[in-house]
């Protein structure tokens, strides 16, 4: 580091340290809340998880209150206090998380925080709850050491996001004198590597659906029926088998019709960056690498669109064998789509495509869940500075500019809605386990990004 | 009926007429013990649903043991009385049934025995319990009206029918003094039509696999890894994709070497029976039928191999959306097998075409679960003309000669070890729901079920 690296203020660090502990065990208790959005038998605990989250805005020094949603809450908090003139930060979040099964791959219990190795395993512990009570406890850090910000903050933490952010652009576009920002904030992402800290210039966008295949009407014994009426496993596989071609494109007609060319450079920077095919696949487990031919590992995460079954239901699953014809079956797939993709025109083509497929005596299903539109930002302003500050302080290294292959559909309809610049800096890492079992966040980065964010604040102000 | 037409006996007909309430209402009582052998949280109702059995043939005048195996128990019921120089006839059935889920589509749970429009309900009410139970009580007729048989008796039930019969075939080949017969009579069939009596000709043959594939080591996030990991679900799709071609032949090498040619009378045969593919479609309820080019519905099912998906599961499963690209995925697959493919063969030929077609990146396995051999039957000789005297005189029509889809793997071993033919004559019909939920058995078929057994042991005294 040279002389001109900015610190983080000697006061706000001081008052880190010493309410670390108080910290770490609200976050604790916020993670203990099993906020699983896409299951109804949690809404009593969606509904508990928003409240907890509004009394400890509160207690930040916040205004807080909770909008009922068709779906689940949303729960703005408000500091109004630097005046018309200072600038006006919404920093955004969600108090939403993942399913967990399957429970049995878990070390500790989903909903039982516990530290292993510098690491806080909970469900929720990355995605998004600690990186969202990082903002909470930032502001409180402010507040209660110097009386006051620098901007005006609005922070709005929604309980949609893991199931397709439904109810939130309505809310936006009602709302949007409420959350009228000059710039908006978000920590729902990775760094690129331990101690290095990023900012994110892309995301991917989504459009996932439910097939639903249907043959007979109950399940048929296989010997009695088999050969002679078309077993919907075998024609979901079929089905299945014609997403790709043999080097791996999306075998959809028209649907690279959209996707932007990158630019060389681009490409060329995402070069520079320091990663290792083999650490990446031995991290995964996976036997091999694979994907789309003519691409890197990283450009096809952060570059290209893909096509994934996110999950397959049929017939017997239990121990042993049952010789049955399915009456059904179902599969969970998902595009992951990149600009200018737009996940209605994929839809379209999508039913296009499987309608063409399906082979005689089964009827195809096909069920929109959710749609998320790609980003990509603008590197440049005061906002991407105060950024690059901010995390060199905390982090003592400055950022690099990565991609990033997951979908948070809310920052196109941010950009679209508030017409505000919209600034991605997370705190997660690689191997994090975001929507699967024994998911953790680095205890280090937890407490480094307390420090980057209240500085981030601080420099816009 | 010409005047040649066998007839029941009045007394056992009256038997059957004044006992048809206790003998229904003991039925029931079987069909209440959840004798599900793919599931070792029932290994207890096995067990108590062998003793329920073993004390039944007791009180119908057999003598009966229960036969530990390394699964689950054999129970042998005998009587001796006719002396040696009269014919021994050994009768196989099960009592274990199939698993029964989905439970939500019973109409009424699945033990707990229930009469709807002339159907009884239940679980195992069909294959096998009901139809083994018409023999038990065929033999209480007798023995409690005359004091005796004109036959040698031995009633062989087993506990793993629905699992593969893992044990059966060690258990026959050791106990073969005990077992010897000069005939075999299985009841765990159906009739063509109702109001058809019907004997069996071929039965297929089975080799079942679990397919594994193997991706990440755990369920990883779709965003961040998805293109650049290969998904085992996809994987899997393709690998099912595979088994057939295009006209519905199974594409894997070798499969049909092995295939006896059928002979053109038994193709005449088939198409003479009054039979219609429009109210068998209405049946299944599937929208259309399907299956190899070139053969007939009958033939598919009775004379050609099949492959089969019979579940699938990967990844989420459950409602909504969870962006996950799972770390494995399943299937249960299984070919119906016809003479003289031998499942050992099938074997062979289908770990050499998973290995050529499975994909980079993914480890798969396949795991044997069980196989049955195919069978043909001796159509002519004593039994051959006793059954057909037995069936036209309890239900007042000739029978029929038809194929059967469905594996009794038992079949091929009792022909290979006792050197005995075997005759199946089943009371079930079509759309009695064998291995789905609502099974039934025609009430009007157990009360001439009945009164067809009897006569048949008359027959063969």
């Amino acid at each position: 580091m040279n002389a001109k690296t900015p610190r983080v203020a000697a006061d706000l660090d001081a008052y880190f340290t010493r309410e670390d502990r108080r910290i770490r065990s609200e976050l604790d208790d916020f993670l203990r809340i099993p906020s699983v959005s896409a299951r109804s038998e949690h809404n009593g605990d969606m509904r508990r998880c928003a409240e907890w989250l509004a009394a400890r805005m509160r207690d930040a020094g916040l205004s807080a209150t909770i909008h009922p949603t068709a779906g689940h809450p949303i729960v703005v908090g408000e500091w109004r206090g630097a005046g018309p003139k200072a600038p006006t930060v919404l920093v955004y979040g969600h108090y939403d998380v993942q399913p967990v099964e399957p429970l049995d791959l878990w070390t500790s219990p989903p909903f039982e925080p516990t530290v292993r190795d510098g690491k806080l395993y909970a469900r929720g512990s990355v995605d998004d709850k600690g990186q969202l009570y990082i903002h909470v406890k930032a502001v409180e850090a402010i507040l209660k050491t110097r009386g006051k910000l620098p901007i005006n903050l609005v922070m709005l933490a929604e309980g949609e996001e893991e199931v397709g952010s439904d109810n939130l652009a309505s809310f936006v576009e009602k709302n949007s004198a409420l959350l009228a920002a000059d710039s908006v904030v978000i920590s729902d992402s990775s760094m690129f590597a331990p101690g290095q800290p990023s900012i994110l210039s892309s995301l991917r966008g989504i459009a996932y659906f439910q097939l639903d295949v249907v043959g007979p009407s109950v399940d048929l014994h296989s010997g009695s029926y088999g050969g002679a009426v078309v077993n919907p496993a075998m024609a979901l596989a079929r089905i299945l088998s014609t997403f790709h071609d043999a080097k791996g494109h999306i075998a959809i007609k028209g649907f690279y019709d959209k996707v932007r060319v990158w630019d060389k450079k681009s490409r060329a920077a995402i070069k520079k960056l320091p990663f290792s095919d083999k650490h990446f696949r031995a991290e995964t487990g996976a036997s091999a690498l694979g994907g789309e031919a003519g691409w890197s590992t990283l450009e096809r995460i952060w570059m290209r669109p893909t096509c994934e079954v996110n999950g397959q239901l049929s017939g017997y699953t239990g121990e042993g064998a049952k010789t049955v014809l399915p009456s059904k079956a179902m599969a969970k797939v998902s595009f992951r789509l990149v600009p200018d993709q737009e996940p209605a025109q994929i839809e379209k083509l999508f039913r296009a495509h499987v309608k063409r497929v399906a082979p005689k005596g089964v009827t195809v299903k096909l069920q929109h869940i959710h749609g998320g539109h790609p980003w990509r930002a603008e590197l440049s302003g005061p906002l991407y500075d105060a950024a690059k500050q901010a995390l060199a302080a905390a982090f003592g290294k400055a950022p690099v500019v990565v991609g990033e292959g997951g979908s948070i559909p809310v920052v196109g309809d941010f950009t679209r809605i508030l017409k505000a610049p919209v600034l991605l800096m997370g705190f997660g890492l690689p191997g994090e386990n975001a929507h699967a079992p024994n998911e953790w966040i680095s205890v280090e980065n937890f407490t480094k990004g307390l420090r980057a964010v209240a500085t981030l604040y601080e420099q816009l102000g």
